[in-house]
């Protein structure tokens, strides 16, 4: 490509409404522009990346022998009124009708419409295993887009759904995906680590999100010091500290009249929070429930929600549902004569001796109080584990960073299968349900997450395998003869060898085309100035610092070399 | 691909909801599968071929300079209102709102999408000119979805849109097009050819529409039968029939009370139906407008539109509208005091003499009525033409056809920029409206299409640059060790070779893997059966009656023959 003949949509100023490194540099090396809150239009430059992104998962799908389908973006609504899910959904999916007043979506996910597929085209486990995706445009109406394509409410997805006859099929099926997600995330040069992720109620180790760290990621995740263990908060396992052991004391009601909260209450009683265990009340599907912590920890919703056996909503309790469970205001609640369907205690609480808790009735809280003697619940771990706490696999160390997830790999079961009749014939003759994994890659986030994680102060640093051009040729004097000569046969010969090159042949001064190229991130850059006269050009890489001086016979040489450090290969 | 590991989806039954011959082979050769009316998921099969018919398209537009782009699907309908789009579009267009309430369509085509970013990214000449497109999905709610993806709800499109400082500038644009999809089409195999279309009311020659003769096509196109002019039968112009002269006789009125339509009048009057002027009335936006053409004519309403200088809703007025302007009844009305906004005269009426026109008085007509002398109106070209008439370029006769349109490219001038406010600055720093063009091809129904032209009674016969397997390799018998070996070679060779092969290693009779072979329309068969103990396999090209024995040690130079033979090279 020659720039001449290009839209060039390179800008100086940061936009005011990206607030994000990625997102800043999306617009203003012209990869993107906004169309409406959290919908996008992809310019040449941008849509060449996201191609290539495509690409290489492309190629690496195919390599484990899954089969690329393109299903309709617009998905009947009966499909998800049979999986459950055209109620669940809720407002994050955006519905359509059409002239004869039937209901649409446009799916934000396709795990319906596969099933769907391969119970009408799959009828023997003969056929089986089977790997199918798609590379699609997703839709989901975010509350809150932001940061440009991070969270965006149209957006490319690789999304595929793998069918086994057996959980051993389907152990090996997700282990070609989690493998294959490794090569993908490399050969974009994007560092997105597998760290374990909830799987719902089913439970197991099911599941694996990639992810990349980042401060504005949405996601906390709990990252060993000492072992590979990683996890995302709503799945990392807590482990009790051990409090020292107390003679029980007598159980005792202590009036507290104006401490309600933990604070309050540390300072009323001249002690530590982890002498409490607060008592949080939900709402879970209508159930009334309790979820008892000690009193420093946070409640981990997904956790309760799991230990329910799955809860499509699970809220904080109304006052009038906390008055009715604990005859009390609000900050008086505990664990003894509350009246709710499910008492949660978490582990840790269940370990603490003498403690203290609401008692149930306006102004008053309850002293010494233990685990087994006063009262008894469901055990389990119902909380976030923090910083510096025991790694739940090498009892090392763990931090928290935050995240942004880039791909999910997930451990389905029959979860879709049966909510939705797919069957096959087994061996034996039987009519089994499919066991199905799903697994997404959340392409054009991929494509932010690698600016995000290369990129300087003058702009984008693209690895060599995803950018948008290989290599800038750039003539310092566009009026010079001599050089644009030079600098043609250098552009056309690197065409030749299969280098993906752009000369910047507009009529700009130098600097401006060193700033573009750079703000733009191609990654090698020859410049062809007065040391033609030399037989020279200078060669300069995208992410070292010096420039080399180099003859404009080993141009393509050193281009080759370039390729082979990065493990590609040209024609 | 082996096709062991293939979700082989081929059918020996004809589909019921298939009609023709392109949906019904698209079903049994497992490209797609309905997901709703006019919705279709694309099958591996499928997709393939989608793949190769918009890579033909995406480097043709590449050669001509066009820059890829990748607009959203969803568009505001702000941008609607601004055309004046929003209203006008009516049923045909899906319209979402968001959780804001927002209004938002999905896109049925981008000429204001591509408007708005021309205005906010180019702002000189200097930039121009620019080619931007896209290969996209489209989505149009047809009252009628049909035939496939020959008529669908949900289809892929290629759109590209031209911006000009000049209409010269356009001319240039619009040539290169032309010839781009002459080129594109002729790649994928496919007979289409240009022909004029209407352009709306700017009139010029400003529009083509490529066309692929089809009996099942929606548009009648007028081809001659000595030079290369073909038209939409929209546009065709007719070349008015001269009347035998007659000496000009009194105007009578007759009493006609039983002869309403032509055929009674005929009878009445006992002459032919080209004694007769016959007067329609239409509501056009609101006015009332007559239309004459001789009897035995059609009127031709896209004329009608253009000659009003566009008009957005042109339908047959109400009863009530036609007894208001004729103050008769329904079937007699004429261009004698008629009471319309405007009266407009097919040339060939204004030819004629002493003919038979409705009175404006039910039960009565007028007799020996001339143009001139008892009426006058505007005159134009208003109708059909008709099979056998004369060539308008070359006076040799016209035949009508019907056909598919797969591509059209039209001058759009400043209609959208116009409206939209988008401008650049001219060489004298004038702020001035681009002049646009807009090209598209319809890639799913060209894929149909290609099947139209391509198939015989066992299936698909896919032209080479779009056959989603170039080459099957069938062993006859998939136990037979020796076979396997030759096959699993000869499989291997043509990969390395760069041939897209597949290999159908299943357990199944020759006969079914023929078949499907034949069925999903490969273009090369190499059958690897007992003959390989003289070191021989059986070539059979798909188009071909004959099967060749040829050597193995052959095989690779005989396939890249074909691929010669195609002007297409192997790596």
């Amino acid at each position: 490509m020659k720039m001449s003949n290009m839209l060039v949509l390179t800008m100086k100023e940061v936009p005011a409404e990206a607030e994000i490194s990625s997102h800043q540099l999306m617009l203003r090396a012209g990869m993107m522009r906004k169309m409406a809150s959290g919908i996008y239009n992809y310019m040449p430059l941008g849509l060449k990346v996201l191609k290539k992104v495509e690409d290489i998962v492309r190629e690496e799908m195919n390599n484990t022998g899954a089969q690329e389908f393109l299903a309709s973006a617009m998905i009947p609504g009966e499909l998800w009124q049979e999986s459950g899910r055209w109620d669940a959904y809720g407002a994050e999916m955006f519905r359509v009708k059409d002239r004869n007043d039937r209901d649409f979506c446009l799916g934000p996910t396709h795990e319906e419409v596969f099933t769907d597929i391969a119970r009408n085209e799959i009828k023997s486990y003969k056929q089986l295993p089977i790997n199918l995706y798609q590379i699609q445009t997703k839709y989901r109406d975010e509350r809150r887009p932001r940061f440009g394509v991070m969270r965006s409410r149209e957006f490319v997805m690789k999304d595929a759904y793998s069918f086994d006859k057996d959980q051993e099929g389907l152990d090996i099926s997700y282990n070609k995906m989690h493998d294959a997600y490794v090569r993908i995330f490399n050969r974009c040069g994007l560092d997105a680590k597998p760290v374990e992720a909830d799987s719902g109620a089913i439970g197991g180790s099911n599941s694996a999100e990639f992810m990349v760290k980042s401060e504005v990621g949405e996601d906390d995740v709990v990252f060993c010091t000492c072992c590979d263990y990683a996890a995302n908060i709503e799945k990392a396992v807590s482990t009790p500290e051990i409090s020292q052991e107390e003679t029980k004391k007598d159980l005792g009601e202590v009036e507290t009249p104006n401490a309600r909260t933990i604070e309050e209450l540390v300072k009323f009683f001249n002690t530590t929070e982890k002498k409490f265990a607060k008592t949080l009340i939900f709402n879970a599907d209508g159930k009334i429930v309790a979820v008892m912590v000690r009193g420093d920890r946070e409640v981990n919703e997904t956790k309760v929600a799991n230990a329910l056996g799955g809860v499509n909503n699970l809220q904080m309790a109304t006052e009038a549902e906390v008055k009715k469970a604990t005859s009390a205001a609000i900050g008086f609640a505990g664990p003894i004569g509350i009246n709710v369907d499910t008492l949660l205690v978490d582990n840790e609480v269940a370990n603490m001796y003498n403690f203290i808790v609401g008692a149930n009735k306006t102004g008053y809280h309850y002293e010494n109080v233990n685990y087994g003697r006063d009262f008894k619940g469901t055990l389990g771990d119902f909380r976030n584990i923090t910083e510096g706490e025991k790694c739940p696999k090498c009892g090392g160390e763990v931090t928290i960073a935050r995240g942004t997830e880039v791909g999910h790999i997930f451990k389905l079961g029959t979860k879709y299968s049966e909510a939705m009749n797919a069957n096959f014939i087994d061996e034996n003759g039987q009519s089994k349900p499919f066991i199905m994994g799903c697994y997404g890659i959340g392409v054009t986030r991929t494509v932010a997450s690698i600016i995000e994680q290369n990129h300087d102060e003058n702009g984008i640093v693209w690895p060599l395998a995803v950018a948008p051009y290989e290599v800038s040729v750039i003539p310092v004097n566009s009026k010079d003869e001599e050089q644009m000569k030079v600098a043609e046969e250098i552009y056309a010969q690197l065409k030749v060898l299969g280098v993906d090159v752009i000369m910047d042949d507009r009529k700009e001064r130098a600097g401006v085309k060193f700033k573009d190229s750079d703000l733009m991130g191609i990654p090698m850059r020859i410049t062809v100035g007065k040391k033609i006269a030399e037989g020279q050009v200078e060669f300069k890489l995208r992410n070292a610092e010096d420039t080399e001086t180099i003859n404009i016979a080993d141009v393509y040489n050193r281009v080759k070399s370039i390729f082979q450090e990065n493990s590609m290969k040209l024609k």
